[in-house]
């Protein structure tokens, strides 16, 4: 009578290589991947996944692997998968896909995971001036709570989710891609100072044959190099949805995906633990293998019903999300503000991407007051179910930006008080730190970097 | 045996201009605006004020108030208040003041507020060049709810809290201000293309004598003229809190602020009945006279002991702020994306102002779609309980910012469906719309400009 | 433009009695006490209402006014109100009244109020075996929050609500109420051990002449006497609302009356500014005096559409509620227990009061356990917003019923730990108390009284 | 360098009868059962169990399985399991056994669940002069949701929790228990009127040999022939914890158990997917197989600590609990409202379990009125997140009661409305509805039985 269980469209075994998967993965957005599997409208049916880099990062006590990271190959993605409805008729370009989110996890047996931070030649993060090295902490899960041996004092539950969940792109929208892009790319970085930071690689990613993986494809022939030559790289969230890295989209919510080839083409990966909104250390939710239970609806004719192209063609739109009933619940939260001003004290123009910065600096100097080092805030600050809001976007020339963090998570209040016993880094004690690789790039860093080590 | 009821320490004349007041308000910050009155650690106190134009916008069938409106009168503050503690010593350079909000709410008698956008020339809004022309709405209260005769069809319970609230800044610190305002200024906005918007007016609002209101210091006074030539302009926020339009600083809520001059001289004002985050059309919350019921604590040598500087000075420092117990409760949100790729479909490089814009008009143009129009969308998302998050902001080149709506407040169901009876532009009759000048701008409109009058 | 500020249709004037009021209070349920006014189906009308008492309990340092209360005055209700619709046509009986609460709070001035529990002679309380005496403690508001200087470190939001709204009863309702709660006082109390409390009292409150006041109608008048004598108390709530206690029923909260009289006849008082579920005290909740702003819309024919009776005639029904948006949001409780085994171990069927009073023990020891006198938790746990829940009623012989506080209401955590620096009654230090006054009562106590003081 | 995955400590092959699995299950009380397992202080370990039933209830189109139900067979639980800390100490009588619950769900392959009501004859249910009829509905899960065709439109997320969780009395305490309850059982239930049923089955059950399952111990046995007939049976929550039914004990939940004999003694059983305060139709919740994975401390000396005995011996006292943090979050409920007047009009004296067994049968007929039919609605608010209060329990005569039910389960709006197109029983075509049985007991049934099936 029952429904089966979830079919399993998509199995992973954590000790094979992405390549070797039954389903090899793909690192890739092409609309010539061809899917891996069949799932109908209204089937719950589970995908697995390896963690984003496909099984680069271990659970040692270094951050080499993170240092030497080559970031050609993400993200690992499970699929593509052909979503058709009851009567056989595939999902159309122009329908929109919503997906729903029945339950998602770990993958049973490896339960941990991993927040770090880019060295700075190799990616960097959102504050790689300031943190110019590679860190890495490891997070143990105990059921829905994650802790963490580098960054003490923390126990939180998690708002797990996908980061990456898209449809493939048609050759068009894929060519409007690799336009815009490569035109970003083509801008000397060095001209463009952004937060502050002297850029010395490409502004926009494009697309390489570097360990480039393309599923069902075999490397090295003719149709891998084509493919290969084309496809976008899977780092930015586009109009396919893609990595959007919305911290919310966990249990029972629901993503309307926008169809561009036909059988949408649906493919996720990069499941986090925990996320905070930002995930400002680049690497920076709780990054681990997992599974999805999903479900899919295909909206007829959604995309024009329900989406309005703003660019020159119809294909630019974005998806729409609807948030699920199961998420942690928090009553006490406290806020860092961040406003455009940057660290010399140069007054920019509503620029909020500066201010979530200065929030988010202004956070990890709080944190530091109360024993943290400031690595372990940022990596904190990064996979904590943390909220950085728009507050303020109208107020010239300074944009709002804030941080409001949980309170419940620390197991001491972090709030201000009249008389407090301070810790911080007064305390001699030696604590348990993230572990960091040191900085051998050539790049002058700005003054104002962290001191927390000195001290 | 029961302390005094909240003693009022601002009162408000409705019938009065801001300068008639038996404490006259302020437009200004400056250290040497004289305080008004005295208040003690402990003591909950009362603070009236006029909404943030000081009753210039009336309640009525025009939009005209607003495309005239003089933005140099901007904001009418109450106070300022010295601060104490319970011994009598004033709180201190160094201090934190934590401010509690014990209530707030409209003026009795005055239940109603106004959301507006101003013209392009006059100052526009977040998304002018999509929305050049003055446009308002009326709401009406009905004890926590508000409702909208030209914005029918939605009903929400306030969040209801004061754009501003601050410390008065030290010379020192005016002077950091006025420096690094006056040095944007100076730029040439015609070079500087801010999401896609050509501006003609500065980037940033220097002091200026005009409409300079400074409570109790008469007019035309050497003393006047000098403090009007230095007093910052209120609209931005900035290290003294100020302007900070954060939502959520509701009842129950807690600011922490540097105190910067003896007495803290703490001023209040910008009322709003409610706000999303952004208050993206800029006149955007929903703006009314009020009052709060304030508690504040000194927090002796709290900045050296919660701030750290981010700057080249030890002021240059923000407010923390702890979120209250009694927000609304929404558990459906509907989320809208945007990624830093403008209209013309150029992509920037990680611009969380861009992406965020792009959340909005995503969200406008499908609000259009369940019968309203744009111009009622974007005065809505500007006012009702959104909130705006930076999703991610680090997967370059494409920052992903998100703008999330509860359901709850439509007297639809607004979730993309399979079968739907689309309301919408289909229909015929008639509705209430808001009111709406012309724009007699000589500036060229960008050609995607909304189009909802035109069906 | 503005729709007229809410309409106050009964002022209170606190300097008065409730006789002495511009519309004279009602204590007792009846058709044909008049209305004191008129209101509109859609419109905003403010009623004013004194504490439940009539002002006869005072912000003093003594519980002799709560010991000698004389509960036939009880309570003291504004109204009653007739309510039409749009046209002028009245509400009719079988229809049902939409009551939709827009705000409410303390009346200005009077921002305070009394939580107490009766001497067992005069009313007692859910716990009288155990707590005797009389006892009272003082609360005052600053805004949403209220703290006790007898009940030190607790200080929470209110979660404010009418104790009563209810319609006037028809006289074949009326009649219903006066038979069936005769039949019960009629019992021999003595025979019926309720929860180990042996009962002198009669067992339900019968009409009575003594004290009752019927608004309009002048004392000692032949009308007055007729409807004195048959008019209903004032204490259980009934089939038309009456004295709910439904501590939920605050702002943005609907309640849907049936209407038996034409005009309906609304009355409302027994303000509460916050109250546990079950007020477990009996003067429960922290009483006060206050003011209501409401909105009435009539459901015609209502009655039969949404109630079905369930008894002998078409009357047997009950009220419906739907719950506001902003109740104060609390993330973390401490749960407590009980089964329907008394306090000397005998077992009980299926007994949910009994087990109720187990769980409201239980948390009053362990309270006892973290330095509160077992009389201060006995008021908190009456007024605080707890939740008392039916968690199993079918397991028997055990009815399970848990009482849930919460955490965050404390300012030390209450919750068990494997190493607590134990305060409780160790310490030695005179704390402040609750005001009591010794018991007179000629009733043998039970010997597991409270022995708090004794310690 | 990862902590193991949680180690799976009571495996269950579902293929098997309760008494054919690895460790075999018990369904009685003792100390004398002798653990399967250790764990120690501070693990995370996985206990699985099967349904309540060990497996009785089949996924089938009948509620035969349902009327044949031995209940001598309540409840299959896993372990018990010995506690011990880190040094190998195990815990001992008078310390308290902090549980946390890590994680939990159905089975992997067995996402099925059933709400059931008993007939009349074989335990009926809360509700069971109404509803005398065994009945049966099969919910399936997707991911966190549930949905059952038999009582379509409703679809909810999980609140899944253990039913059953406790430690194993001491020979003392179980002495207590059975005295107390074989004093009850010795009653003449024809002369206890409960609610208003005529019981003629004894009204506590006691031990008996009949299916009694001892874990290790072998059937037949002297020693199982000793212990069957001392040991209690599982259906009452007790001291120790045992079938509390708190339905809130879900994820990040923590119980402190006292423990009464070396080592504690651990058993858990009885998965709810979600469950209804009260649990009213008592095979009420979602009832099915499932796992735990938890977490246990030891308190030392934690009872005296932190709990009171409130019964002639140290041992009466009940567990604490403190509730997780990831519940489903509801912001619409709509509440309808019992008091203590029978359905025959009768007034009785603060009954709370028959004000809530009236505020149940208020919620059934009401959504009888939307479609439902009363055995549908009965089953549904024993299993969907339902809350049960006593909201007063001091105004005599009348307990009051509530039951709140979350609008967002329905697939239809369920507030009253002024006009509504009503669907309800007006509707002819014939809709899924529960499994039923006959009812062949020779009670009279009381007159005002669900007539639903007439109509």
């Amino acid at each position: 009578m029952a429904p089966p269980s979830p079919r399993l469209v998509v199995p992973i075994d954590l000790k094979k290589k992405p390549w070797e998967q039954k389903y090899p993965l793909h690192n890739r957005w092409h609309p010539h991947i061809p899917p891996v599997g069949d799932v109908t409208e209204g089937e719950v049916f589970r995908v697995e996944m390896m963690d984003w880099t496909g099984g680069s990062v271990a659970d040692n006590d270094s951050a080499m692997d993170i240092k030497s990271l080559d970031l050609t190959i993400t993200h690992y993605l499970s699929g593509p998968l052909r979503v058709s409805d009851k009567g056989g008729i595939p999902a159309k370009p122009g329908d929109l896909l919503a997906v729903e989110i029945c339950n998602l996890g770990p993958l049973p047996g490896d339960e941990w995971g991993y927040t770090a931070t880019f060295d700075r030649e190799n990616g960097g993060g959102f504050l790689t001036d300031h943190f110019p090295s590679a860190t890495k902490a490891i997070w143990y899960f105990e059921g829905i709570y994650a802790y963490s041996p580098q960054i003490p004092g923390v126990r939180f539950p998690g708002l797990t989710h996908p980061g990456i969940v898209g449809t493939a792109p048609s050759l068009e929208l894929l060519n409007i891609w690799n336009d815009r892009e490569k035109k970003l790319a083509e801008k000397n970085p060095n001209s463009l100072q952004i937060c502050e930071v002297v850029h010395q690689r490409p502004l926009a990613i494009l697309p390489t044959t570097r360990n480039c993986l393309l599923g069902m494809i075999n490397d090295g022939t003719p149709e891998w190099e084509k493919i290969a030559n084309e496809a976008a790289r899977t780092i930015p969230g586009r109009e396919n949805g893609g990595n959007c890295d919305i911290k919310n989209l966990s249990r029972g919510s629901k993503i309307y995906l926008p169809v561009f080839v036909e059988g949408a083409n649906l493919s996720t990966g990069d499941m986090h633990f925990s996320q905070g909104d930002g995930e400002v250390s680049f690497c920076g939710a709780i990054e681990m293998s997992g599974f999805l239970e999903l479900k899919c609806e295909i909206i007829r004719g959604g995309m024009k019903e329900y989406l309005t192209p703003m660019g020159p063609t119809a294909l630019h739109v974005n998806p729409i999300f609807e948030i699920g009933p199961v998420e942690p619940r928090f009553s006490e939260w406290l806020v860092f503000e961040g406003i455009s001003v940057d660290e010399s004290g140069r007054q920019h123009f509503m620029d909020a991407t500066l201010a979530y910065k200065r929030a988010v600096l202004n956070a990890i100097d709080y944190l530091y007051k109360f024993g943290y080092s400031k690595e372990q805030a940022y990596l904190l600050l990064s996979c904590c179910p943390c909220e950085g809001r728009i507050s303020g976007i109208v107020d010239a020339p300074n944009a709002v930006a804030t941080l409001a963090i949980p309170i419940a998570i620390f197991d001491q209040d972090i709030r201000p008080k009249c008389q407090r016993s301070l810790v911080g880094p007064r305390i001699v004690k030696k604590l348990p730190d993230v572990f960091q690789c040191s900085y051998d790039g050539d790049l002058p860093i700005t003054p104002n970097l962290s001191k927390s080590k000195e001290k």
